[in-house]
């Protein structure tokens, strides 16, 4: 198999721009909102929409994969015998619209304004799963075939924990065996910049309980004879930092790998605008690990947060009690090679240890996930640094993501194969706010950067 | 005037018993709930019930004090020229009674089981106002004159805080002036253990409020970058107490009166059982300041808090965000001679130089009361002991309440008397849980030692 000239390709893309744009909003239109029951037919219709969409550009195998919860799309197009197989993963699924009064055009009303397309799921994700399949159709359109073998499959419950791609994965484990992953799902570092994300933070999440009394007792009969369970969580969650910021819990940092001197270059040579990201949080002020900057913090540097607490009472006035009860919701974003269950063991003991006389402590596990670090060593690496920066005429950055994908490091295990997260979005794209919007400049390279990345994995 | 015969009083006060307490359980089906205003009929009834048994009792004025409220009722008996003048004050009012399924006999149903009698009001306060109007009519009926002047002032909102009982007070500043003030809404130290209460913590009560984020954010773009306003919040309340319990807020125990050696004594010497006291809170250990005794703490050191807190997210499950905000209710018991005002200062001050980075930290004041220590050195209260010792046949202790009663220290401020805590109750009378009762020996022990302390004083 020769190579098809990318000329002949990118010019299709350029000619059939504004179509493309059309069909997101065609598509746009359909309220596939995972986490509403009332929608579950509009997942199916979703759903056959894209298998709609594929079937005309000459997949080999296109099904739709019931689950216990909703449809996934698989496709596949294997006619280039002897080339790398492509696995692209995305989601067919978005966000909740509310509160619905604050979209200044309707959310499946898709808009274009300021050279945006505005609306639910243009850009998380259904944009970027039409990106590879315009792109797939730009091959088809002008050479009958893809350089390279391509397997698409696009999920229906992202937006609701994905809990049922692990299980489909193993089931399918055949049918999604790859040499590399793309990941479609994320966003640039900024307007303009071809960015891959290398890195993912995992996830460990505990509720802790801490108990005194059998019931509120009255804070002027009691108050002062007994440990306040209230004061005493709050002390307990005081000792998990120290005042500059690191966590306190013994061999919490233990398997976490430092950042390299080129790493910590790299991070530092792009453009961040520290005041910018603080305003954009509204907090008077960063602060973080000592020894870190804000993105090194955020992005490669494990945490602790409480992301919630009650005890007591907490209505209007006043109410003088000491309660029975307290409770906090805490997580730890994880980095390589942190493991969920050991850090939830090694907090589960600290607070143990530390629980201050006169209460009861008990933790209730909730979820994890593992974080991801891509092996930027390897040579696709660079390949896929190459076909983004062909596509958007600048140099590609790697950057991290301090949030967690945690299917990520499930396929990049299941598969063993290394995952590229080349993602479209834009920071600030209100991906789960109303206002969802995609630059269709990006949109338009965005296309253009997956055919890249076809042709150049076709010449590995 | 020439002192009556006691012998007289004390047989009517035996011969009366039963129809003493026939008289209590009529008063006590009267559902007087300040706190429901589907009651507010029956706050009315009630008070003229009580005014149609003092009207019985030759009284000088009988009135209905009306409140923007609930009404008063004032009594005064003024035959006794030369002779010290007494104010008794008591509430009418009773608590809810939620929740209802949990009363073995209906709350306004007065039973008798156990030598108690059981019913919503009994002990708080009805049985203690009937305690003296009965001490009153045996005078009256044996010798148709009290020993000395009384005047009787029982409030209807005692229970809903007192709202209108400073603004009364001043208003009826002639009316209520008196000689020594008599409070009998208290609990002795135990079954038969005739106890005068000496001191009450007063209160200081306080919000306090931190803000980070404009918004709640996302933990994963954003955890590790600013700081957590739930988990700042926790820090500033681990640093108000130290590891021994002693509150660490710069100044708070200044103005604390230490106690003396013989108070150290006295309360050592009560037979307390401090194993029985934690079991009673459900508590896994008792906990409190080093260098006292549990009674100590809750009697004489003053106490700080955290009624409750919350922030972020506390339902089912997980949410992994950092709020934006943080609050917890925080209350001080305070003793002499600490003020609410300039503990609110100290706690304010402390709040604002501990504030960690990143986050503003905002107080909001709620209500305070002062602390009440008797003046025990004044020889009313070796008048006092000795009455009620009379008509226990036991030594009467001097005992102290962690809880507050505001307007105590405001009539002994108003008047500039010393005022006598003269209670009848129990500890585990349930005065503001289901199943209330009072003990009738007490209840007929009680109006003997009104009536000798009414003697007493005539010989004072």
């Amino acid at each position: 198999m020769t190579l098809v000239p990318m000329q002949d390709v990118l010019a299709f893309i350029d000619a059939h721009r504004q179509r493309f744009v059309d069909e997101l909003a065609e598509w746009t239109r359909i309220p596939a909102i995972s986490s509403d029951p009332a929608h579950a037919g509009d997942m199916v219709k979703n759903a056959e929409h894209l298998i709609g969409l594929v079937k005309k550009l000459g997949a080999t195998k296109t099904e739709l994969w019931p689950t216990p919860g909703h449809p996934a799309v698989f496709a596949e197009w294997m006619d280039a015998p002897g080339k790398p197989t492509l696995l692209i993963y995305g989601h067919h699924d978005v966000q909740p619209i509310d509160p619905l009064n604050e979209w200044i055009s309707p959310p499946f009303e898709p808009a274009v304004r300021d050279g945006r397309m505005w609306g639910r799921g243009v850009v998380d994700d259904k944009g970027q799963v039409l990106i590879h399949v315009k792109a797939i159709e730009s091959f088809i359109a002008t050479h009958k075939k893809l350089p390279i073998n391509v397997k698409l499959i696009v999920e229906g419950e992202e937006e609701i924990g994905s809990a049922n791609l692990d299980e489909l994965m193993r089931q399918k484990k055949k049918e999604l065996a790859a040499d590399f992953v793309c990941v479609s799902d994320t966003a640039m570092f900024g307007r303009g910049i071809p960015s891959l994300c290398v890195g993912l933070r995992g996830l460990m999440y505990i509720e802790v309980h801490v108990e005194g009394p059998a019931q509120d007792l009255h804070s002027g009969s009691f108050g002062g004879g007994i440990m306040n369970p209230v004061n005493a969580l709050a002390k307990m969650i005081a000792r998990l930092h120290d005042d500059e910021g690191k966590i306190t819990v013994p061999g919490f940092y233990d398997k976490v790998v430092a950042l390299t001197e080129p790493e910590r270059a790299e991070i530092k040579s792009l453009p961040f605008d520290e005041e910018e990201w603080r305003k954009s949080t509204g907090a008077p002020a960063v602060f973080g690990e000592k020894g870190y900057s804000t993105l090194e913090r955020v992005w490669t540097r494990p945490t602790l947060d409480c992301n919630g607490f009650s005890g007591g009472f907490s209505g209007e006035g006043s109410k003088t009690i000491i309660p029975a009860r307290a409770m906090a919701k805490i997580s730890c974003r994880l980095v390589p090679h942190q493991e969920p269950e050991e850090i939830a063991d090694l907090v589960t003991r600290y607070f143990e240890k530390i629980a201050p006389p006169g209460v009861k402590v008990r933790i209730v596990r909730l979820h994890g996930g593992r974080p991801y670090l891509a092996p930027t060593d390897h040579p696709v690496f660079e390949v896929a640094k190459r076909a983004f920066s062909k596509a958007f005429g600048k140099p590609t950055v790697f950057i991290r993501e301090g949030g967690s994908i945690p299917f990520v490091r499930t396929i990049a295990d299941v598969t063993g194969k290394p995952c590229l997260l080349m993602g479209f979005g834009q920071p600030d794209e209100n991906a789960h706010a109303p206002n969802e919007w995609i630059d269709l400049e990006n949109f338009h390279l965005g296309i253009k950067s997956a055919a890249h990345l076809y042709d150049e994995l076709a010449r590995l």
